[in-house]
């Protein structure tokens, strides 16, 4: 059974609402979590058809047939995160969930046998445990099994559905001891034990509850849950609900950035089908008008060529494949049939054992897949979504072009101090870049796989990113509390056949200095080009030096001025907030008027940024992997250009993918920027960019008004109208 | 009608040997060159099928009518090399060949119409002009259409064909002024005009005989074919077979390394089947062995994961599916129907609108494809084949891994400084690299898009490779003359079921020292592991500092001793010879016993190369990029091991492929090297190296004696038994 059906059964008033329960209706029925009854009928009647669903079965079964050749292992705890003990652990509450799984649907006993020994052998040890060695000395949450509880929270979670899909095989008293000794310990140990973390509205907290809610459901604690759902107190204070409420914003953007919205998405996902499954009257999935879904949709639309955009602290190599939306994509299917989302699963190339993952699985040998539409679209931060926002733009004009803007709030520990950034990507490829997190997952040789010094030092950094740094000092001074406190504002996002364009500010990242940008995707649809338009403003009360960084992944092809290499020695830009790490390979000072950068990309595609300048901006060259003696760094290309002793100063620069370079088939098109002239001005509250580019001369028009209404206005004595943000005007062929 | 055919007819007398003629019998047959008569009825025959042929004629034809719907465009001869009209001439040949190709296939008249007004617009061209304006003032090769004749002699292999492809909807008229303006002016200039480049051993010579010839063979002039094929005065001395017998080796090996084997394959494999369509009695295609068909095999072989081998001057992006290659498959799978050279086809994507090419197609259509086998082997370079070795090692035990062995010649004028130098590649990517050639072709802003100073100051220099430098010079003081004089000597090369182990040495590249190193890719079967065992022996008549630098592709992970960092400032390591462009990163002094470094690659393994070290060699890590004002060089890693004041040394090392690094599963596996122990000793002839790893204890031989015959021998009172060159031995468990 899944979301939909239920919601089906539910219209159909078929299920009685009872709101306070004191014990389950379907306190018989194991399993009743994530898989069903039912869903076993009808996962074991499709092992026969050959299909998608059919042979992740025989996969896993392999798998885990492997696994259970050599004896349980169950080590009494002493490893940190990475370790031996801590991986072992790991690895059998998803041997135990596998296996499970495969008992239902295989019926043989021996996958039963398995995760009942192994669950009595923990049985045996947890009554043993004190906290765990491992643990943080001040940390609020140590495990037992684990140096932190959120594992052990993610133990549990996986562990009691494990223990619910073999249920029927066990005898009373295994049952009773597995309980008693284990799996209410750990439950009560998570919840009680640790009230801070349970009722804490963090995904540290999800974890705990989705876990303890379930065990509620399988061991019949209703208490349980209505605590995991209403907090300890049952206030509504804490709780999964209160996680629902507060840690996505209303169209189900999460404040830490995708990375971790993929992680945090499993818990909300599995927790809230055991809800929907025992409790269908509580309407989950219906819950705040369907955030979960709009969470597993948000996440989709968080990609780029299959990767999350790397915004805080995230590994790059993450993408849609995750199994935690691999999990997610599986219920947005059933929830919606909506077939796009079929796509993203053939991309994911994954299915999930459970009745929602055989839906999936029958769609797509159906064939029933059809493109998942990527979308231009403003995130809203923050759980009212007014905290600012998180600004996707997409083209398909020329090429598959995303463009990122970031005036979204600090999303907590794993924010990065980097207000108004932006990314830029085409041909699959990033080339304005972000770093993302400085970090070897579980690669004990680099600072024990966790995050390096150097992410503090530097990937956290202003400088590490794409927006002003204002007197070689990080945004809000580096600290995550302020910058929690003050969130920019979103002034507006319009997407239009011009194109997209978007606005941000806030004053609040240095004091005294306001920061304003703008940036456009524009669609020049006479080149069946798209060029991307940055403009970004800073006004201050005193005199500061202004940095404002770029970083590019290519090889720099040439400079419309001339570079003062540093071609003997090189040192270090600066000695902190990051500048430490920055070599400076060469500095230039272009003259007034159009200084070009450009590069070339490994999708053999040239950019150039061209930037409007007045003769004060310096060029700094310069490449990472100063002050990195462990070689933590990967040594990436950027170039700052730097105002110093100003007031005000607006960055003005036009970012643009041209030809191509093909030294197999051996051609190169277009190697040079087709951008010849660029003015810009501003009328009250329209501002004018003239772009002169391939011999076409255009007029780029941004309504910055707080109310877009319809506008006419003259522009060299000729007459427009602009209605909305964007316009796009072609004066003339040159 | 193609080789294979023509051999069959031969096989059957059904044709007159007549080695000396005077007229073609063929002569009124129009086209005949690559493409005949036959090949066209049959070629028109499947237009109608869909297929792989048919669709490739669409796409073609639509390509083709979208360039004839511009204006001719003759330009006057004026830009050099990648500029306008240099580009223009370039694509009016290719686009008359192709649009005589689409005539013959489509038999509409426009076509013809085309070619026939663009030949005219050359023919009334062609005689006004003088040699280039953009010639090199001291070369003997200036063209009149561009720059250099190897371009002109290009221009001719294309347009002979395109005016046979049309010949017959020319009026006798327009055939006399086409003829007698351009084409014959042409060949005479390309032969007569300039002796020196027609007769020269050299591909810049193919080019130039393939053209005359095709054009004896379209004009009715025998003369120019015994010319093109045996020098101006037909002594053999120069001309096409000539070249066939010196450039490559009798394995096929051309002398430059794949990246121009490729480039000279074109007009050889073009030239060779006009040979064989109008005088099938010369039996071209099985000349000395069929060395040609050989050549084409050899290519393929000098690649790894579709990409060619980066030795000498190459760009490395180059690979199997270059248009040369895609007609040499396609003549090398008409002439052996070797269904393997299908499966190369496929890769490559293109189809040759030619006889051999629908018989490609017909065959790819039907699935006939098997994989094609990429085998460990040694290339004898030099035109006997014994001017030393390109050795190439491969193992799919554990992936797909290749190393490259370079005990190879020069190879001229394009040839690098690296003699014994290696290659590593495993799972699809570099490991230990090397630079190929510094050059962005075509792209202007870089030096004309031509090779970069760089390329002489860095990447042809010994130490932009991973072999030994004596004294920061380069091999043979970096003087090409000396080089292509000097080969090394393969000591020998055998492959079992133990891997594959070959030795090479070389005394001439510096005064008084002798390098002799030993490679071996060896198979651990009870691990499912291959680890490269590496042995550079290197003795002098006086002391010397040996540096041996590897160049590695990935981020440095670890290191099992201290490293001295340098985190503020950089400087280059050295002032000349390459060193000028290293930075030097840190540096360190490993105690005696094993000297690990570890990185890992974007292919998501972990490498350690372990060194047996005696506390004598220092580690020298290195980033490129010192003196490079204009950014033109990559900024790629190394570490150079240095011993100094030293008469002899011997560099051991073991490079080992291990475990996994998979953050978006968020695992990994193995990071940390599994050698625990390497011992090196020798017994005579006989080398030992006993390797600890992963709990088992190998011990390796080599046998190094100038005949490999049957050996036993005793090591630590054991008695084993050697069979060939290479053993590998379990001695336990540990």
């Amino acid at each position: 059974m899944s979301f939909s059906s239920l919601q089906t059964k539910l219209k159909a008033g078929v299920m009685s609402i009872a709101l306070a329960v004191t014990t389950f209706s379907s306190l018989a029925a194991h399993p009743n979590l994530v898989i069903t009854e039912d869903d076993v009928v009808k996962m074991r009647g499709a092992l026969d058809n050959k299909g998608f669903f059919s042979e992740r079965y025989l996969s896993l079964k392999a798998q885990v047939d492997q696994e259970i050749a050599f004896p349980i292992v169950v080590p009494v705890p002493k490893d940190g995160g990475g370790g031996y003990t801590h991986e072992r652990h790991k690895k059998n509450y998803q041997l135990m969930y596998r296996a499970g799984i495969i008992y239902q649907l295989s019926q043989e006993q021996k996958y039963a046998d398995y995760v009942r020994d192994m669950l009595l052998e923990y049985a045996t040890l947890y009554p043993s445990l004190d906290v765990h060695p491992k643990r943080k000395v001040k940390s609020q949450n140590p495990g037992k099994l684990f140096w932190q509880s959120l594992n052990e929270a993610m133990w549990l979670v996986y562990t009691i559905q494990a223990y619910d899909l073999i249920h029927d095989a066990l005898t009373d008293q295994q049952s009773a001891t597995i309980e008693k000794q284990l799996l209410r310990p750990v439950a009560l140990f998570l919840s009680e034990g640790q009230p801070t973390t349970f009722n804490k509205v963090h995904n540290h907290g999800t974890w705990a509850t989705a876990g303890v809610g379930m065990a509620g459901y399988v061991m019949n604690e209703p208490e349980w849950v209505e605590k995991a759902l209403y907090d300890l107190d049952k206030s509504g204070e804490g709780g999964f609900l209160k996680q629902l409420d507060m840690l996505f914003s209303p169209q189900g953007y999460y404040n830490e950035g995708p990375y971790y919205q993929r992680f945090a998405l499993l818990p909300f996902v599995t927790f809230a089908q055991a809800i929907a499954h025992n409790e269908p009257e509580r309407k989950i999935a219906e819950h705040r008008d369907g955030v979960l879904l709009k969470a597993i949709d948000t996440t989709i639309q968080l990609s780029y060529n299959g990767l999350f955009f790397p915004i805080n602290d995230a590994i790059k190599s993450k993408g849609i494949d995750t199994i935690e939306l691999v999990h997610g994509v599986t219920v947005a299917y059933s929830l919606t049939n909506d077939t796009g989302y079929l796509d993203i699963a053939k991309q994911q190339g994954q299915i999930i054992l459970s009745g929602d993952g055989l839906k999936v699985a029958q769609a797509l040998d159906k064939g029933l897949a059809t493109p998942y539409t990527f979308k231009s679209v403003a995130f809203g931060d923050g759980s009212d979504g007014k905290e600012g926002a998180l600004v996707i733009m997409r083209s398909q004009l020329d090429g598959d072009q995303a463009l990122l803007f970031k005036p979204a709030a600090q999303g907590l520990g794993h924010g990065h101090f980097d207000k108004l950034t932006w990314q830029f990507y085409d041909k699959g490829e990033e080339i304005v870049s972000d770093y993302g997190a400085a970090r070897f997952l579980n690669v004990e040789a680099k600072f024990g796989g966790r995050y390096l010094p150097e992410n503090n030092s530097y990937a956290k950094q202003t400088v590490a990113h794409n927006t002003v740094v204002v007197d070689e000092t990080s945004h809000f001074n580096g600290d995550v509390e302020v910058g929690n406190k003050n969130a920019p504002t979103l002034n507006f996002f319009e997407t239009s056949e011009y194109g997209t364009v978007s606005s941000g500010e806030i004053s609040t990242v240095y004091k005294g200095v306001e920061l304003e940008r703008t940036l456009a995707l524009v669609n020049l649809k006479e080149l069946n080009s798209t060029v991307a338009l940055d403009l970004f403003s800073v006004a201050a009360d005193k005199s500061h030096q202004l940095d404002l960084p770029l970083h590019y992944k290519g090889q720099l092809i040439d400079t419309n001025f001339k570079l003062k290499a540093n071609t003997k020695q090189l040192s270090a830009l600066g000695d902190k907030n990051g500048y430490q790490h920055l070599w400076l390979k060469a500095t230039a000072k272009p003259e007034q008027g159009l200084a070009r950068v450009s590069w070339l990309n490994d999708n053999g595609r040239f950019y150039t940024l061209t930037s409007l300048v007045k003769g004060d901006e310096a060029f700094l060259f310069t490449q990472l992997g100063a002050d990195d003696p462990n070689f933590n760094l990967r040594n990436e290309h950027g170039f700052i250009r730097r105002v110093t002793d100003k007031k005000q100063h607006q960055f003005i620069s036009v970012l643009e993918p041209h030809g191509e370079y093909n030294p197999s088939k051996e051609y190169t098109l277009v190697a040079e920027s087709r951008v010849t002239n660029l003015i810009h001005s501003q009328q009250g509250e329209l501002v004018f960019v003239e772009l002169e580019i391939a011999d076409k001369h255009y007029l780029i028009a941004i309504n910055k008004a707080e109310l877009a209404s319809k506008k006419s206005f003259k522009y060299q004595n000729k007459s427009y109208s602009l209605n909305g943000r964007l316009g796009v005007y072609l004066i003339n062929n040159i």
